[in-house]
């Protein structure tokens, strides 16, 4: 292509979040890492210096950075995957008309300009993270991920509180306890040797509960324009990694676009791509097509793939009674497969074949629930359950080749029901992380999905869950657009918060304290800085009170200039500064004519 | 007054929602009660008819009822009342300059035109609903909260799946079982005799979970004219209470437009309009200005108080080191005047001569946590807990009076602290039903608090709480527009639900399933029907595809045509019926070549 790259790069939304800087920090054992914060300026009158907070927006925050999207972002990663000596080039698979959907001419989206010669495992061993962890090396990736994690709070002990449900959270996240956990499979870092540009992150119970976001172009809309800036979009909110679930035509070139572009982990469903190179009919279906899929997808460098390995063939028929049946996409074209063909699908009888090409680029599963529930009635059912079993059995066979491995889980579930599920996950899956869409609540709020499933979500994240898959407002209804994007990765920021916060994870209410200091001392401006969305709350601040001089007004429109809560709260704080607090207590604490003595329990 | 009324009175929202039709329900105690549902009318290929659901919206959304919002909704519990021979008309107080802020002239609300005669309780009896549940006597008030809470569910055994916590839901409620639930304390009947235009409502544990919203006029904005049809647009989502929380001017003729025209019961924080009255001063407050107000409010009929008695002297130290100090507007009121004054409130020192009055015209109470915690930092600490037990307290003695009460809880809490909450409150209250703001489960999201606090309120719905106060999107930034008003009532109808289908609430998830069987059937209009917003699910899914043929296709945007999950479930379905489940599910567990034992555990 001569296309010049001015001329077919979309444009991506850069610049900082306001009052942010990028900040980044080096490695000790790696001194050349360096891992993004941003840090969220306060007032001086707070006292308290920046916020540095957890950074998945990638350099286009960053001011510094140069961001030429048709060349892609810096391949930082690609000295430490050379470094270790276990992976080659080779030519790699040839594009083939079917990958994108046999498209061609004006219909075509643009091949990406660049392209870098794939790498793979040279010899018996195995470049992944698993392995290494095994092995007892601590990779840059983890040491990445364990600064990444601790978002400069200091080392030391730390006042706890929460309730974990049984983790195993540490006071300091430490290289070395990074690849404890992988080792143990209790976490994954996805991270393709065919994505450098990737910063890493960590998926699993012991950490910050994290975000995933989906996109993707369909038969029915979307460009390749769109879907970049999506992505950019998505992890300018907080989004920790993204699914392409693209599915009609350009899906290939497409996905090039994307993961050049990506600073987070691109997860894919390959049966997808599978499907459309044989015109959407399930039944056509092999083990050659997708095996040339899988391949294809992991010399792009699509990080984890979901798989739908656990649809067995007795099970489909235990989904017959069901109020919605398969709602997976993936399950039931599996479902379907597995009875045309009345024999266990390929990705079950070859299972082992696909740990082998997954191991050769370090892609990690990512094992699909094809048949979660669907709706409230559906729900932890013997399907769901009998495939979570064989999900179980598969992450050892996965394991047992170095692979790294999550589990995908529900849907729809009651409120009562979501530990029940994390549970058993842990329990059936040997702690390996869980990664959950939702679960929605109740069935009955299509438009507020974000929300139904932001309740379940936050719950099962609380109980152990360690990826929430988000769901945007558009749920059920249509594809999602850039502002359903937003709306659904800050919904799921909330509830993987909240989840932190209720787990007692270290350091995660340092931003809930410094944000309800500014709201008590009124520095507005701060408010508005430390919260998720910054740009919103000083509009809808100003919807009411527009003027600059009510951002260090000391009250609000809730009340009005004569009667607020948190300027009497100051009074009172300012006495009790002016006599002491303990002598404060104590004077009210007396007995006498005035007071009612404490504990006295007498009427009026 | 000359004015005719359609020059002064404002429009509200009329009309029923799409596809529903409102529907009346005879009482068999009392044959003239005539309790509303909707009926959400399906396809008729659904083969299930019309959904019956619980409808708060009052005659609004009743084509056959003539609105004239000048002329009040129609009386109909007048008759019950007078029925009961207990109640007296008098003269009652006359309208004082203060009651509105001193204005005159244009900026005067328009006084309400019609105005009836207060009525109170005659001699020593109470005509409180708590009285009458003790005398043993059935109100129709009780029976039409049975009805209403049956929805049309059928009587008899059901089949029960939730946990609801050591609450006692009953398959079916009974005129009885509401009467024992009124005088055992554990659910109120906010009905003031002196708002017969009420459609009476239940909170209590053992009940649907209930909603209410927040509005009102402030010094900063708003007018009457807004307040009314915000009234009218939160009960046509699904609000079951009202608060009116105005300050600033005109409080008492916009209160009366709202009252008039409310068949919800509103409650109201009394010490908002005193403090109006003595200029915004809080140490100027007295008993006598708040006696007062209490007796105008009650002469006009507020169902319910907010009386924040529980902040007492020897409290008030105890949150000076708390992160965000006092944030209960009433309670920050209290704190300054007990710190002023050097004693107890007048609210504690009174609160028996404050029953008295409640007693007289059945107000109810709604205990104030005026120490709520206002950031996750100062959840169920020392202060919130302390007033806590006393609010315990209070509560035995309004009951000793025949008060119905309930209390107000927080406010911000993380979601490990919810169930403790829920737990001391049942504890300490002596079950009396609870009354809760969210909680907000993090400090850091604002522009989102509903659903921070959405995710808390499930929570502790779930966990018994009877009330669930909406947040809206403007919290912490703004007053509630329109919109945010309607997005606060369904976050917090969908709470509300969530916490009824993980309590196990017979019928409750009716709906669900309903919703469900049409998203499996493809019954486009039926799913947005029988969504809690069908004009937005409509409008979004049209977004993708906007043609009316595309509200039938068997597929939706997300897949497109070739390839959608719920069409290859059906596809399953029909060839299980075709052999009959039964063999199907007998074939696939046979063993045999192309067959996988099942449990046989193996790889590959």
């Amino acid at each position: 292509m001569t296309i010049p790259t001015n001329d077919i790069a979309p444009s991506v939304t850069t610049g900082p979040l306001p009052a942010s800087r990028k900040t980044y920090v080096a490695g000790a054992l790696h001194p050349d890492i360096r891992v993004p914060m941003r840090e969220i300026a306060t007032h001086p009158t707070a006292g308290e210096g920046p916020l540095p907070v957890y950074d998945s927006s990638g350099p286009y925050t960053d001011p510094e950075a140069v961001i030429d999207v048709a060349s892609g972002l810096p391949p930082l990663r690609r000295d430490w995957i050379m470094a270790r000596g276990d992976v080659a080039g080779y030519a790699g698979r040839h594009v083939k008309p079917e990958d994108n959907g046999f498209v061609s001419g004006e219909r075509l989206v643009v091949e990406f300009p660049v392209r870098a010669q794939p790498l793979r495992g040279t010899g018996g061993a195995a470049p992944t993270q698993l392995a290494y962890a095994r092995a007892g090396i601590i990779t840059p990736e983890m040491e990445f991920v364990a600064i990444r994690e601790n978002q400069l709070r200091e080392a030391g002990p730390v006042t706890r509180d929460g309730n974990d449900w049984g983790a195993s959270i540490p006071d300091h996240v430490t290289p070395e306890f990074v690849r404890s956990e992988i080792a143990a499979g209790r976490a994954i870092i996805p991270a393709n040797i065919n994505h450098p540009e990737l910063e890493p992150m960590i998926i699993g119970r012991n950490f910050l509960v994290k975000v995933n976001a989906n996109m993707g172009t369909s038969a029915v809309t979307s460009s390749m324009e769109e879907e970049v800036e999506k992505l950019v979009w998505a992890i300018r909110w907080g989004a920790d990694t993204v699914m392409d679930l693209s599915t009609g035509r350009n899906i290939h070139n497409t996905r090039e676009w994307i993961i050049r572009n990506s600073p987070v982990p691109i997860g894919t469903v390959p049966i997808y791509q599978a499907l459309e190179k044989v015109n959407g009919v399930a039944e056509d279906l092999t083990w050659e097509v997708f095996r040339d899929t899988l391949i294809e997808q992991a010399e792009q460098g699509v990080d984890y793939f979901t798989i739908h390995a656990g649809v067995r063939l007795h099970m489909v028929p235990m989904t017959v009674e069901r109020v919605t049946g398969i709602v997976s996409r993936g399950g039931s074209i599996m479902a379907k497969w597995c009875l045309h063909h009345h024999r266990e699908s390929f990705l079950y009888e070859h299972f082992e074949e696909i740990c082998d090409i997954c191991r050769q680029y370090d892609v990690s599963f990512s094992l699909g629930d094809g048949l979660r529930p669907g709706s409230i009635s559906d729900a932890n059912d013997a399907a769901q359950f009998a495939e979570l079993e064989t999900l179980g059995e598969l992450t050892k066979i996965a394991w047992a080749r170095d692979c790294q491995v999550m589990i995908e889980g529900p849907g729809h579930v009651a409120m009562h029901k979501i530990k029940e599920n994390m549970d058993k996950q842990l329990e059936c899956c040997h702690e390996a992380p869980f990664y959950t869409l939702g679960p929605l609540t109740t069935d009955i709020a299509p438009v507020y999905d974000h929300i139904t499933s932001g309740i379940g979500a936050a719950m099962i994240g609380w109980f152990g869950c360690a990826m929430l898959c988000y769901v945007t407002p558009k749920e059920h209804l249509g594809l999602p657009d850039r502002d359903d994007v937003k709306t659904g990765v800050i919904t799921y920021k909330i509830a993987a918060h909240a989840a932190d916060l209720a787990k007692g994870l270290p350091g995660a209410q340092r931003r809930d304290d410094a944000l309800s200091r500014a709201r008590f001392e009124f520095r507005w401006e701060d408010q508005f800085n430390l919260s998720l969305d910054p740009e919103t709350a000083r509009d809808f601040h100003d919807q009411t009170l527009p003027k600059e001089a009510h951002k260090v007004a000391h009250f609000c429109s809730m009340c009005g200039p004569k009667f607020c809560s948190m300027k009497i709260s100051h009074d009172i704080r300012a006495e009790a500064q002016k006599e002491g607090m303990a002598t404060m207590a104590e004077k009210y604490r007396e007995g006498g004519d005035l007071y009612v003595p404490v504990d006295s329990g007498e009427d009026g």
